[in-house]
């Protein structure tokens, strides 16, 4: 049953009047249709079937159930192109509801969000322009053409009341975009330091490691994966400018273009200089700097030394992070993995539901676990390493005692120290258990306190070694 | 003029209609108005005016037309209610607005946000009970309300088809609630590891810093009033308890409350222990831990052992850290204030703008930067500290002439070493600069390779401080 029908022109907010009627009908102008328990079907059509386009069509796929136990929405990959028959090679991918014509897919009624994902500036921007002025939502990874072209493509989406979600853009699987756009709405902000390319940043990250060239950290990058062959647009820090020019628009609201940034790369950066920075306290990252000052927007991309005890510093490898200062709330930093076919595909389907809650006029703020489940452990079931530190009186015989009791209890040791820091009569002896259960290390504990050469009571404390 | 109206009933979008109406008509049954361009004017109502309020009031007042550039909302505080007068001192609140009421603020037709910033248990759950059954949008802080009586509250949210935004109950101005909800929405979460008490944190690290006791790093937090007179609550892991079973119930979808999670403080952490922590490479810190098992979830709050080279391992001082590790994302982490007026008045903004864009059927993912503006300033102006290494003779008087011409071109030297590390026959003489600017320091560069007993090309780099 139609409720009611107005004729609206394209202003922003009107979309959800279609949304509503559709809320009551089976299907309607736009293509979405009730699932039978009444749920909204949204559709979503992928243009690209590369690392970033199969790990969104995996997570879409595979989640579908979560994602609607999460939001109430109901949403589906309807539309897929590729025009490469290599790259559906190997992939379990719904054969139906292919083709290699990306422009029938944009044309599809079914499909409520268009996902582009295929890189480059013509044909993304062509498909980008297509699918906003039929109306549809469109979600991009695509950060050079953000760069080139935002300007453009964003007020062609002004102008249909569509909206562009490019949360995939910046550092892959860290959801930075909302959090400056949204999650920090009140604040002005001063200062913004990335670290946005994860191959330079693992090429540093080695060569700071081992003391090796460039030239080594670089083929050995090339080996595992992590550097293309050309690398020239990660390590000479194009990639990580156009990711700044991207912050920078959010950030300061500013229309920073590549000319606008001094761009420096990794490639000359010598071992040598690497060590006396840290002698003098610094460790060398490739930075996207841009900073508000009162003549102007400085924005750039180099190698710069940072102090030692910069959260920033502590970003190695492969992973990105984005360290921003607003007047209101201080320093805020996200750290992730900044590429990788699901990380990337994570950021490219919170935007899908995002762009699906406007669709559906879904509650931007949903209520959290409504339909909560889930057994709670017992504490005591854990098993981590311990550390122990008894105080006992410095004569022979005492470790192996004290060991005994552990093996008894079945706690094996990993490492000990017994340095003669006299406390009060007695030397600290101090361990690093193997995986333990803390029933068991208590016991052992409590076993170990009535000795008689042992005195008070020994501490005990959980080691977290902080990877899952 | 209004369009359409029908009766509806209150299920989830249908408030959208409303607003849809509202948008064509000056004032609406929810009392929505707009402003003389068009704007959608939405009323916020602020109970309680301690640190938090405080700092809503004063974002909210004085950031409006930032908030209105950005989302092109019009948001405004209309009642404010505080109980205690003592708390108006000294506080520039526009006293039309004010009343001790609560009841009639939440009555307030021109309120559409209540925003209930008192914390405590009864008080705050009657207030939020009452919003909600008049269909108001809700923002907490409250932790521990939301931790104890979090099922009733969202329940009854669901019921009358509102919402509570809580992002500033965890962690402060840091938004990862929106993070775990929203940005990684396509992950199941499989580990969180939370440093979620600002004051413990800072005891902590003054302990380890100074290898002080816990007594005495207390009663200097609460001297510099990083620290309550009754410290419990904070140092005892309280809490950060309430704050875990936030996240846990986000993230894991599971209804832990406070007798699910195992909680110890750090009253009884001895600086013996943290300097054998370090010896064996790590640090002790208050985490809150969350795992999923195949045995149900297990909740922990305890003084435990990080990995020195953790990135949770860097949190230091005041600051608060969320990471989190999700299927298709891996580990993610957020870092940034725990506490503080403005920090968290932020993210109870960031709630505040986000249920504003549902009322009024804005577009979840904003264009950015559409009505951008700024200056870029030119590179060489700006002044920062640099690394210079120059490969010179191991002869008398090369540093002074060294030296000399670098202060021809102001530059002044903080730091400089000569270690006698021979590289092909020449020792490399290292420099840290005061600031300078980029341009004289490439032009004294230029004189110093000229010079007879240098060798190459000199390095230069730039160091980032890091702190804005």
């Amino acid at each position: 049953m139609i409720l009611a029908w107005f004729p609206v022109d394209c202003i922003r907010g009107n979309v959800v009047i279609f949304n509503i009627v559709i809320y009551r009908i089976n299907q309607s102008a736009t293509g979405a249709i009730l699932s039978p328990d009444g749920a909204i079907m949204i559709g979503v059509g992928i243009i690209g079937l590369g690392t970033v386009g199969t790990g969104t069509y995996r997570i879409l796929t595979e989640r579908a159930a979560l994602i609607r136990k999460k939001t109430g929405l109901d949403l589906g990959v309807v539309h897929v192109a590729e025009i490469d028959p290599r790259k559906l090679k190997g992939k379990n991918i719904d054969r139906t509801m292919l083709t290699s014509d990306a422009m029938e897919l944009i044309r599809d009624e079914r499909v409520h969000i268009v996902a582009e994902l295929i890189g480059g500036m013509d044909s993304a921007s062509d498909f980008i322009k297509e699918a906003l002025s039929r109306k549809k939502q469109v979600v991009t990874a695509n950060k050079a053409l953000l760069a080139e072209k935002g300007d453009e493509l964003f007020a062609l989406a002004a102008k249909t009341g569509c909206d562009i979600g490019f949360e995939a853009s910046v550092c892959g699987g860290i959801p930075v975009i909302r959090a400056i756009r949204d999650g920090l709405v009140g604040n002005r902000f001063t200062y913004i330091l990335g670290i946005l390319n994860g191959t330079s940043n693992y090429i540093l990250s080695r060569m700071t490691d081992e003391g090796i060239s460039f030239g080594e950290a670089l083929k050995n990058a090339q080996q595992e994966g992590y550097a293309e062959k050309d690398p020239t647009f990660d390590v000479e820090g194009i990639d990580a400018a156009h990711k700044l020019s991207i912050l920078v628009r959010l950030a300061f609201s500013s229309p920073v273009t590549m000319k606008n940034i001094t761009i420096h790369g990794i490639s000359r950066i010598d071992p040598v200089d690497i060590g006396f920075a840290r002698d003098f306290g610094y460790k060398i990252k490739l930075l996207a700097i841009a900073k508000k000052t009162s003549s102007g927007i400085e924005a750039r991309v180099e190698p710069a030394m940072l102090p030692l005890n910069h959260p920033m510093s502590s970003v190695n490898g492969v992973y990105n992070a984005v360290y921003i200062v607003g007047d209101r709330v201080g320093p805020n930093l996200f750290y992730g993995k900044g590429a990788g076919s699901e990380p990337t595909g994570s950021a490219v389907v919170s935007d899908i539901v995002d762009l699906a809650k406007k669709i559906s006029g879904k509650a931007v703020v949903s209520v959290p676990g409504l339909t909560v489940s889930g057994r709670h452990r017992e504490a005591k079931s854990s098993r981590v390493p311990y550390y122990l530190r008894v105080m006992a009186k410095d004569m022979p015989g005492v470790l192996s005692k004290i060991s005994g009791i552990l093996s008894d209890y079945k706690i094996s040791i990993s490492a000990v120290t017994q340095q003669g820091r006299k406390l009060s009569g007695y030397v600290p002896i101090v361990m690093v258990t193997h995986d333990a259960a803390e029933d068991g290390l208590k016991k052992a504990k409590q076993a170990i306190d009535k000795l008689s050469f042992t005195k008070g009571q020994s501490v005990h404390i959980r080691i977290e070694e902080g990877n899952s």
